[in-house]
C-alpha cells in the first residue's frame, strides 16, 4: 500500500484528532535528558528515533550511515525526493500494525519509540536562508486599505508576481521558545521625533513555511516542475511583527528590525508527499500571470488553520482566527518559482513564508492588525480585557492540518508566548 | 613592535604601492592545483598558508588544531578578538625581515610561501547572513531625487536611523566570478503590463562589507563597545543591482529579486586591528542619533575607493568612481549596533554592507545610476561607445586601500565581468 493509503493503520494506536498517524511521519529533531539532538518522526503520542532505527539496520540509506543522528534534516533533505520517498515507505511499512519486525522487537520499541511528551523538540532544520512572501490578496488588501486607503489598497505590481523580501534566518525558533517583545524606534504619527524603546503594537503573522531541500545554482531557473521537485515539506510559520518599529522602518528599504527579532516554526516538517491527496486548485489568477509563473498543478493545499490566544493570566484560550491555507491567492510553488527566477541560487535548507493567510471573512484574517483593523475592533478577552495587539504573557498557538477521511495529517502547534522586553 | 608599526619590513619584498605589505596581513582562502581550499594571508606577490605553518607548529592555537586548514575563517573568527590579535602579532613576527624561523627553512618557505598568481582565491567566510545598509547621505539623497524629486529625496527615517534591509546570502561570490545577466519582470513607465526578460539596467553599488566575528544571542544589544569587538574584518563588496527589476518589484517591501542574483566581494578580509591606524570621524551627525546609536569612537576609515569600468571589446578601463569611506554618513559600528538593537541574533559570519559610498562631488558617485544620473549623462568609453548601464562582456573592477607613510593597507580588487542572461 502507498504510504498515503488511508486505510493504512500503525501498530501504535492513533487517535482520529492526532495530527500524527501512520499517512503523516513528518520529520522533527528530538533530544531526551542528555542525549544528542537527532531525527525523528511523530506518530501518535510518539516520536520514532529515525538514528536508533538506521543504527539498528532497518533503513538502508547506503553510504549515509548515522544520517539522521544529527541535529537537522538537512543531510537527509540533501539525499532527494527519491530517498525522502522510499525512506518515508520504508518508515511506514516498519509502523504497520501486521509488520512484527519492530512491533514485536520489545528492546528496540523501548529504545526507538518513545513518548512525545517527554523529549525536548528542537528547530528541525538549519535554515540557510529566509524569504517571506506576501501571497494572500485579502491581507494584502486588509493592509493596504489600512495604511493607503481602499483605492490604492493593491499596489500595482501584488496581481503580476509573488511579491517577497529577505527575513532572518538566525533567529527563527522552533516552537516553544519565548519570544521577548523586541526594542525599537517608534514614531507615532502625532511624534515629532522618534524614540527607543519597547514595541507597543506586536502581532503575529500566520503564515505556511516552504522548507526547501534540493539546491538550485546561482545562475539558474525553476519550472513550476523543478520547483516542486525541490520542496521537501511545509510548517506552519508564526512571523512575528512589530507594526510601530516596521511602520517607521520601512520605506523605502522593507521590513527589517520589525520582522527580524524573532520566527517561530512548527517543530514538525511535513512532507509534500503526506500532503499530496489535499492538493487543490488556489483561486483562479486574474491577469493570468507570465510564462515563467504559470502552473498547471493544483498547488495549494486544502489545509485548515486557527490561531488561540491565551490571555496573559487568563485560563481559557480565545479562537481569534479560523482560515486555511488553500485560499493563497500566489502558490509555495509560485513563491520559489519567483525567487529563482533572476538567478538566485537556492539552498538545502532554505525557508519560505507566505505571508499572511486571510480569508474573505472577517474570522479568517491572519493577523492581530487585521482582525483588530489597526486597533479599531480589540479582540474581548474571557477576563474583560481587550487586545489590539499583543501583551507580555500573551501565549499565541497555531494549528494546521488537513482532514482526512477518519484521520488528519497536521504539523502540531507552533506556540509563542511574550516576555517582557529584556 | 605592534603589528601596524610603519617601520615593520617583511622579508619578502613589498613594493609601496602594493595592498599587502606586513603591517596588513589580512586573511584569504586559497588552493593551488587540486589541493583542498584552506586559509592563508596576502604578503606583497605572495601567500602565506597558514594550515601549512600551523601544522609546523609555527602558530599556537592551543587546541584548535587544523582550524586553518578549513575552506573558510569562520572556526577561526569564532575564537574572539584576543586570538585575532595574538595570531596577527605571531603572523607578523615570522615574517619580519630579521626572524630566521621561517626566512631561512627553504624547505617550509617552498610549501607554505606560494605565489599569489598561482593560487585559486575562494569566498573566504561562509556567508551566515547578509544585511545592506544605506548609509551614504549623498547615495540616498542622489536617488530620492531621481525618485522622488528634490523635496523629498531624503525620506524621514533617514537622519535616524541607519535604513538597511535583509539581503540574499546565497549568492555572495569571490572576485572574478562571472555575474549572469539577471532576468526579471520590467515594466517601463511606458508599458501597460510587466514583461520577463533579461536586465537592461544592470548597475553596480560600490560598498564597504563588515565581517562579524562574533555571536550575539537572540534577545540581545550590542553597546558601541561589543559591537565594534565583534567586528573581525572589512571587505570591499559590489552588491549589483537589476534596476529595472528593482523598481518594479520593491514597493512595499524592498528590493528583492533586484539584488539577490549576485553579490561579489574581495578575497581579501581586511582585519579591523589593521585598519586602525586610519580611523577618522565621520561627517556630524544632525540630529544627534538616538542614545542607543551615539558613538564616541571614530569609526569611519580613511579609505581610498576607486572603480574601474573595461567596457566589453575595449583595452583601456575607464575610471568612473573616486570616492572615500569617510564620507559615510552611518558607520560599520552603527550599522551593527542598529541590526541588534531589536534583538536580532547576530551570527558568525554575517555580512554587513554599507550601501553605496558616494560623495558630494560628481566623481565621488559609486553606482552608475547615479554616475550616468538615470541615463541622461552617460559615461564615454574609449571606443566611442557609451554606458548608462552594463552591457554584456563588461568588466568592472573596484579597488580599495589606506594609505600609510610609504605603505598601503588594501582589500586587492573586486572584479566582476557581465555575461550574456542564461
Amino acid at each position: 500500500m502507498h504510504p498515503n493509503d488511508p486505510a493504512l493503520r500503525s501498530f501504535i494506536d492513533v487517535d482520529p484528532t492526532s495530527d500524527f498517524p501512520i499517512q503523516n511521519l513528518p520529520y522533527g529533531v528530538f533530544s531526551i535528558a542528555d542525549t544528542s539532538p537527532r531525527v525523528g518522526v511523530a506518530i501518535g503520542d510518539f516520536v520514532l528515533d529515525l538514528a536508533a532505527i538506521e543504527a539498528e539496520g532497518l533503513l538502508d540509506l547506503g553510504s549515509n550511515k548515522g544520517i539522521f543522528a544529527q541535529p537537522s534534516i538537512n543531510a537527509f533533505m540533501a539525499l532527494g525526493p527519491k530517498v525522502w520517498s522510499s525512506t518515508r515507505a520504508r518508515i511506514s511499512a516498519l509502523l504497520r500494525h501486521d509488520n512484527p519486525a519492530l512491533r514485536d522487537n520489545d528492546a528496540l520499541r523501548a529504545r526507538a519509540v518513545l513518548p512525545r511528551k517527554e523529549l525536548a523538540l528542537h528547530l528541525p532544520l538549519a535554515v540557510a536562508g529566509f524569504a517571506d512572501f506576501y501571497s494572500s490578496k485579502e491581507h494584502a488588501t486588509n493592509v493596504g486599505i489600512m495604511f493607503r486607503g481602499k483605492d490604492n489598497a493593491l499596489q500595482p505590481n501584488w496581481l503580476h508576481m509573488p511579491i517577497g523580501y529577505n527575513g532572518r534566518a538566525s533567529t527563527v525558533v522552533v516552537s516553544g521558545t519565548k519570544v521577548p517583545r523586541p526594542r525599537g524606534q517608534l514614531k507615532p504619527p502625532t511624534a515629532e521625533v522618534p524614540s527607543f524603546g519597547p514595541c507597543k503594537r506586536l502581532d503575529f503573522e500566520l503564515e505556511l513555511g516552504v522548507v526547501i531541500g534540493q539546491a538550485s545554482p546561482m545562475g539558474g531557473m525553476l519550472t513550476e516542475a523543478q520547483a516542486e521537485e525541490s520542496i521537501f515539506g511545509f510548517t506552519l510559520l508564526n512571523d512575528w511583527s512589530a507594526r510601530d518599529i516596521q511602520q517607521w522602518e520601512y520605506v523605502p528599504l522593507g521590513p527589517f528590525l520589525g520582522k527580524s527579532f524573532a520566527t517561530s516554526i512548527s517543530p514538525w516538517i511535513v512532507t509534500r508527499e503526506a500532503l499530496e491527496p489535499f492538493r487543490v486548485h488556489g483561486p483562479a489568477q486574474e491577469p493570468a500571470p507570465l510564462p515563467y509563473l504559470q502552473q498547471r498543478g493544483a498547488n495549494n493545499y486544502d489545509l485548515h488553520l486557527e490561531v488561540n490566544l491565551l490571555g496573559a493570566g487568563t485560563s481559557r484560550p480565545v479562537r481569534i482566527s479560523t482560515t486555511n491555507s488553500k485560499l493563497m491567492y500566489w502558490s509555495s510553488v509560485q513563491q520559489l518559482v519567483h525567487q529563482a527566477s533572476n538567478g538566485c541560487a537556492i539552498d538545502v535548507g532554505d525557508l519560505l513564508g507566505s505571508g499572511t493567510i486571510s480569508g474573505p471573512e472577517k474570522h479568517q484574517r491572519g493577523s492581530l492588525l487585521e482582525i483588530s483593523w489597526n486597533g479599531s475592533e480589540p479582540v474581548e478577552m474571557p477576563d474583560g480585557s481587550k487586545r489590539s495587539f499583543l501583551e507580555d504573557g500573551d501565549a499565541l498557538t497555531m494549528r494546521g492540518w488537513c482532514q482526512g477521511d477518519g484521520y488528519r495529517v497536521g504539523f502540531g502547534e507552533v506556540e509563542g508566548t511574550i516576555t517582557p522586553a529584556v
